[in-house]
Order: structure tokens, then sequence, then C-alpha cells
């Protein structure tokens, strides 16, 4: 059995999930089995997609077809990518760095090619749902074992466009992270790794809206409704929450915003 | 392998979808396979269930068995249907219009039929939930291949209700089309095929609260942001969209509005 | 075959529930099915949470392992339960209340184990997000059949937390029931069974704010628009309804909430 997995911003409520999956359940072989990670990446927001791949994916097996469509600029001269990690993963998606974070958890890229838009499917390629036309039929061939030099052509993967945000800069007086993704309860998750951060039991975070404390726990319950905390996050990152409460609102933090982290004093 | 699909208004949170899978599963022998179309559909919005499913489900292989549900007049008077699709698919939902686009996708209607509600499955029938008590066990009766006549009486198809918007009238001086589908994106879809539309580079779009000038692009990246261009939808009808805005929100358009298209001249 | 259902409030555009189906096809030999039920119980809302899975889950084949995770109290010292039906079913989820109303529905509680947390899965168990790290390889296990005291410790039914809302009581002046679940349409749907209820024709609805006057019907076409109903639901409980409106708006209604029932004298 093989896996293909998609992860979109088309939204739950559109028939555009369904006509991906519809294209992979006619080309494929039985024994594919197609899994939303899910449809509802806030619409065109690469960044926020990375996030979701990134800490998703990996924890399916090894050698799992991973789809990416978060695509604002489907229609133009942007490419088509495949990629294979070191791991013996696929990702397959638009060349805008969605694909870029999750492949670095993969053990990094392997081999890049660029997607034959034209050549993959054959029915006519629209100019504005690769997902259907491009992306899901390059997942099956890749899924089924075919060699993708059939319908691909070699990229060096210096030629990528970079990941949607840069790396965190730890200096000695404080850290600067940027905000990777908001959950559903309002919680900010950077890009900044927990060991790495490694935060005193009080500390400051300056956002461009001002400072606020914050304390250091280990879960939501060792603190007072309204508090803000940084934790661990389930995916091994700074997270800033506010128990029973929104730590986007009240920090006014949306992703790819900045924040930094420095001592109390 | 068969494939039924469900397309439904029930929500993505609400415990209705499950039920209806549980029932499938319940009923069906291996080799039957369920897949979500979406469960979003806007609530009782029949004009909009008929668009998700006229787009989405041709894609799947010939002999699914689709699903729709979007059923204000559940538990009055109005019939259960199951169509036979002339290229060999079968649909199942209300007699209100919403399985009627779809047909005409499918190559029209070869045979229908009303289901004997209280015969299809052997649990007494809900008056408010034909998804779950005829809809689902009859949609695993026609997945086996059992004869529609075996739970459903013949119907003339000219005795069924029609569809939820009217043909598109292309007229010398304009064209009046309907609001067929509005996306998550807030990008305006009308029921009038590319194609016949062929619209000119610039053109008026006269709706209920003015007159809108617009332009003719193959892609939203031919456009400025806060544009608003006419364009083919992935689907191939006429669509309305504003660069990284809500073509929707800026007209003032809902599902089932009438929209005209004239010359700037 | 052997299906295992999610139920969560992770919401469905967060990378979660991917999380616990990766786990589970990574850990599950073929034959097992993962199904979704929501992963859109509102957030933390364990009221809610109950009720979606007493209401979905009986649907299910007898056998069916059911996960629930609504768990405000993960990381603290709250346990995660294993129960076994009187039917044959699993339930798997956090000891706050969620899976009783469904164990009640599945003929009670036969035996009833706490997970051994940390022994569950070969990776270390985040403080946050025991549905990926402990619900989901605990219902990998009971879905091959492994004896539940491999990883977990027998517990007495009697020491398990209570249900999230109370019986209803029924006096001979009153009823007094709970709000149990609002549905996407906005009908309010109570913790009263409809046969214990027999409500009258006319009837008031006395809530926090107010008393309202209701009719009892069978179907909402039996009312006109703005009309304030009674109705046996799917589910086979006294619902309140507005029709083509919302009942939980107008009565100012909640999950939690208590709601009277009178005889209009």
């Amino acid at each position: 059995m093989r896996i293909i997995t998609l992860t979109t911003d088309f939204g739950w409520s559109s028939p555009y999930p369904a006509q991906m999956k519809a294209v992979i359940l006619r080309l494929a072989p039985p024994g594919i089995e197609v899994v939303d990670v899910t449809h509802g990446v806030p619409p065109q927001d690469v960044t926020s997609g990375s996030y979701v791949m990134a800490v998703a994916c990996p924890w399916f097996p090894k050698g799992t077809v991973h789809v990416g469509v978060v695509d604002p600029g489907v229609g133009t001269e942007r490419r088509a990518l495949l990629l294979e990690t070191a791991r013996g993963d696929v990702l397959i998606g638009p060349d805008n760095g969605l694909l870029l974070p999750l492949a670095e958890e993969l053990g990094g890229i392997e081999r890049a090619y660029r997607i034959r838009e034209d050549e993959v499917s054959d029915w006519e390629v629209s100019a504005t749902f690769h997902g259907r036309d491009v992306f899901a039929p390059a997942a099956v061939r890749a899924a089924v074992g075919e060699d993708p030099e059939e319908f691909c052509d070699p990229l060096s993967p210096g030629e990528l466009e970079g990941p949607p945000i840069p790396e965190p800069e730890v200096r000695e007086d404080a850290i600067r992270a940027h905000v990777w993704y908001v959950d559903d309860f309002g919680n900010v998750i950077t890009n900044l790794e927990w060991e790495r951060a490694d935060p005193p039991e009080e500390l400051l975070v300056r956002t461009e809206t001002g400072e606020h404390r914050a304390r250091r726990v280990k879960t939501y319950g060792e603190a007072e409704p309204g508090d803000l905390v940084v934790l661990r996050s389930s995916s091994g990152h700074l997270e800033l929450a506010v128990v029973e409460g929104s730590a986007a609102e009240r920090l006014g933090l949306n992703p790819g915003d900045p924040v930094e982290l420095l001592p109390t004093e």
C-alpha cells in the first residue's frame, strides 16, 4: 500500500479537493490510499501551509507522496516541483517555498525536478487548477514508482525559491523568530525549536505592538486563565499561548510576523 | 471497487455525515469506498449544492454512485430520487433540482425512479434525516448492482422538479446569466459556459446594485490587486474575480442572483 | 476489517487530525480503516463532543474502536481511559465524561481501564497532544485485539468522572432538561428523550432569558418561517427549532444551559 496525502487552501466546502481525489482514484491502481491532511490552510497563506505540512507529514510512513497546493502564482511562470527526500518520501507542489520546511524535516532534498505540466495528464491543463491537472496526476505517477524523468526535468536544489520565513536568529541579548502558524485556539507557534530557545522561567515577548511578560510552563494546566505562557508545542517549537484565550489576538500576531524573546531585565 | 460519494449541507462539525458513512460501512460488502465531496454546502442552498456536484462528480470513475443531500423539503411530500445517467453513473437525492445539472454533465437521465422510502432500510425512517435512513441505504443497494425496481417506482423524467437556476439567455446586446456558486475566495462562478460567453477584452458587468467595468484575463496573475476580471473558471464557466479580493462582496452577489454582461459602449 | 473512528475538537484546518491518522496508518496492519466522525467539536466543549459521539458512533458496526479527544485537562493528572461496552465496542479518550453518554447508548460499560500513557507508544509522549501519542496508538492496539491489560490498569467504573450534563428531571408540573448540542442550523437538541417528554401540542419553553411559546410538529415543513417548534430530533431527543432561523440565537441557548418545558396554562 502506498499513501498520497493532500494539503491545500481550497476550503473544505469547495468542490476542488474532491476533484483531486477523483483524479487520483481514476488513475491509481488498487492499493493506493488518499489521506486528507487538511484543505483548510488559510487562503494563499504559504507560511501556514508550510507549517501544516512540516508538522503533519513526517508522521506518515516512509515513502508517502505528499502533495501541497497553496499556490498564489498558479498560471504564472512559477515551476511545478517534485522533490525526493533523503528519507525516501516524495513532495509535490508549487515552487514557492511551501515544500521546503517539510523537506528539511525529512532529511533534506535528495533530487529536485520540474514537472512538465503539459505531459502529466491526458486532458487540457487549466490555467487556474494545477492541483487537479498537474499535481494529482504527478502524485499517482510517483506513487506507482514511475521514474520522475519520464515526466519531469531535473533541477538543481539551488534554483528553488526560498522558504516562506527566515531562520531564527539567536543573539546574546535576544532571540528573533517568526510566527509560523496560528492554530484554531489562537495559540501562536513560532519557527524556533524549543531546545534552541531554552527559555528562562520568566521572559519578555516583544512584538510590533509592544512588550508582554510571559511565563514558561509545561502544560496549560499550570497557569491561570488569561495568563500569557510559553511552552513546547506538540511539534517541538516555542509556542505562545493565553490560557483559555487567544494569544494571537492578545499580541496581534499573524503568520509571518516577527517576534522577539528577551530576558525580563 | 465501486465508489459512493457524499455531498451535503450538514456541516463538517455535525454528527450527520458520520452517520451516513456508518450506515454505508455497515450495509456494504468489502470493496465499496465512501468519498466525501463536501459537507460544507451552505445550509439549504440547493443552487450551490448543484454546482458542487456538477463540477466535482464527473471526475470520478464511471459507475460511481453520487449521493446529494441539500434537502429543505425533507419530511414533506417531496420525492426521493434515484437517477441513472447515460454515462452509467447513479445519482441519489431529493427531487428539488439538486441532481439535474450533474445529470446533464453525465450525458442526461437515462431512467428516473422514486425511492420507496419505507422499504429501503430495516429501521424506522426519521422525519428529518433521509440522508441516513433513505439515501445512504439506497446508495449501497445501487452500488452492489441491485435492480432499482426492487426498491423504487419508475418515474418519467418530465415529472421531476426543475433545475435551481434557469439557462443563460444570449441576446444580441447582452448575456443574462445567474450566479451558480461563490467559492471560499469570493470568486463568483456563473452558469454561463466560457465558450458560449466568448467575452471581449473589456466588458460591463451589470448586477442589481450597479454596473462594473471588467477585463478578460487568462490568470489572476495578469491583473493588479483590486482589479475586477472575468476569466474561465476551472469548471469551464465564466467567473468574476477581484484579484486578491472578493468579487462576491464587491458586487453584492449571492448564489441564484442574476448578472448581465454587456459591451462597454 | 475493523474500524477506528475519530471525534476531536482539533479543527479541520489543523495538522493534528492528520497526525493521528498517520500514527494509525503506520502502526496498523492492513484491514483497519480510519473514519473521521468530526474534528469540528467546539474547542474544549466536552458536552457537545459527548453528543456527537453518542449520536454518530452507535451507527457503526459492533466492535468498532471509537476515539474521542476533547481534552481541556491534557497534561494534568486526568486519566486516559479505555472502556469496553456491553455491545462489544471499545471507547478511548480522556476521563472527563466525554465517553459516558456513548457508553450508555452501547449498553453500558463492561470493563474500564486506565491507559498506561508512557507504555503505549515507542516515542516520547508530549504534554499537550495525547491524541497522537496515547489515544491513537492505544486504538490500534485495541483494534488488533490486544488484551487491554497489556497496556492498561483496570479501573472500577465508579471511579470515573461523571457525565458532562445531569439527567433530565421529569416533575408533575414541568420537565427540566439541558441543552446537549446546537447544530450548524441553530437547532437546539436537549438531552431529553422524545418519548419521555411526550410534549403536548402547545407548550412553554422557559430559559434563563424568558418564556417562549412553542408548538409540537413532526417536520419543519408543518410550520411557518419564524415559528418556534419542538420536534423529535433525528437522534430521538426533544429538539427546539425556529423554522428557517436559529433557535439557539432566539432563545440565547448554548450547550450545557438548562431549559424547562411547561404546560401553557
